[in-house]
């Protein structure tokens, strides 16, 4: 099966759909959401034993931010062929970096002989109202934070042998304060981890309704710019990498002042009645977003 | 580095030590544990997806136990060769029916492309007064929960041809509820995740105690005791096999009436001053307890 697939079997038995699992507990919520990063399909070559530790701990977090949550820990397992020294310091000091700028902390975790170097993160938060998937409705204002194309960006800079570069970009902010302001408005929330055009179907799905995006107001990022050699390159690396990690979010219309006020997204499309397909407007063009993206 | 070099290396810069991390949260403790458990070291051949399920949550549910918790959900990152129908649905119904047992839930996770089966699980649970690895004092007493071995017996059982008797003992109960029951008189508890010797050491050290047993009084597995040859080899599956989860933990003895009248456990000998061997007796003989068990 693809893992459409095995998700799709998954849902059907188990109560998931959401970034996160919420959890209710004494007139709040806790949420709880785990990822499973590993050598051969998410760590490039001259990643940093840091820039691991920290995209690991991110990763999480930015699910948890996508609930509209704030963090309360974080626990890793971590699988690895040798437990060498500068690979255990560095992942340790990169996930605690990450952890420390969030405000919250590395409590524990597990380790383990591995074939394969493995690192799980599961992250804790707690939200009053978490804020999911389902909700988005007609006319609502679609938003994304930061700018997308870092990942593809850097993948790209590591082939150029421009190391540094790459492994800065790729220690991405969880985006916690701005998912904690935009809870209080949006009608529906998701982090980009699978592409742009792919977190827009599974957005659109969970809540039954379509997007109509405006292209030339999607905030790509100045190093994919600048990287690629022209528009569909554009478009293949900020809509369909992947590994974004910012946060899309529906938000009626009447409360975009307000919500602007507390942080800084982009707002690139309106969401609309479901259609076959999501599309956007290019000039006089109207091009089609295809449903595929970042695939483990 | 050796795993436990890579702990001591890790406690030097997290605040780890016991089964579980303890949040503490609106008058509570919240506990975090993460378990990573893969093909080559956790799962003989002949298991079934289901026992893998099961066994991958239980393992999180007994540092859960461990800490006196209650559980409030798990959530389980899968890597997988492939994603076959007949795996995932015999993981999911192992998964759901050891949460199910212990009063919880499944309630997410992640799937991922792995080139070895492995799955990480991990339990959120809560206590208002986590018991730790530290608190023993001299002439508590020091009790068990269950029998030990089963684990070993199993690998044997798989090894003569008896998978579905192997299966079965590998599907081991979380000791959730005697754990809740002990936390209210324990000094001191931690699960046998390594075997009992290694456990032993592991609490004296992190109490800084030493421990005096009774050999004749440790409750070896029926199983053990009939596969076994001789005393050695009992000793071997019973004290320094491992993986079979029930709980040690130190005892008040003016707590001895109170914890009986509450859930059902062995009495296998006395806290003493740290020595640097634990000792048991057998007989008019004193043997060594050896510091060493499972390592993965």
């Amino acid at each position: 099966m693809r893992e459409r697939e095995v998700i799709k079997l998954l849902s059907e038995r188990l109560p998931i759909g959401d970034d996160c699992a919420a959890i209710p507990f004494k007139k709040t919520h806790l949420l709880l959401t785990t990822d499973m990063l590993h050598r051969q399909t998410d760590f490039p070559d001259k990643i940093t034993p840091y820039t691991m530790g920290w995209r690991a701990v991110a990763v999480s977090l930015s699910d948890i931010a996508a609930m509209g949550g704030k963090p309360l820990g974080v626990v890793m397992a971590l699988g690895a062929p040798k437990f060498e020294r500068s690979l255990i310091e560095g992942l340790v000091a990169g996930a605690t970096a990450c952890c420390k700028l969030c405000q919250t902390g590395l409590l524990g975790g597990d380790t383990d002989r591995h074939d394969e170097l493995t690192i799980v993160t599961t992250a804790l938060g707690t939200t009053d109202r978490p804020t999911s998937r389902r909700g988005a409705q007609r006319d609502d204002l679609v938003g994304v934070t930061g700018d997308l194309g870092r990942t593809a960006a850097a993948l790209r800079l590591f082939a150029e042998d421009k190391a540094e570069q790459a492994n800065e970009l790729l220690c991405f902010l969880p985006r916690l304060e701005e998912g904690q302001a935009i809870a209080l408005w949006a009608s529906s929330m998701t982090d980009i981890s699978d592409g742009l055009a792919r977190s827009l179907y599974q957005l659109g799905e969970a809540s039954d309704v379509g997007f109509r995006l405006d292209a030339t107001a999607i905030p790509f990022a100045l190093e994919i710019e600048e990287l690629a050699r022209d528009q569909e390159e554009l478009f293949e690396m900020g809509l369909y990498f992947g590994e974004d990690f910012e946060l899309l979010f529906t938000l009626p219309q009447k409360y975009l002042l307000d919500a602007r006020r507390l942080c800084e997204f982009t707002i690139i499309g309106q969401v609309v009645p479901r259609e076959r397909e999501i599309r956007m407007q290019l000039g006089s063009d109207w091009l089609t977003v295809e449903d595929r993206g970042y695939e483990h």
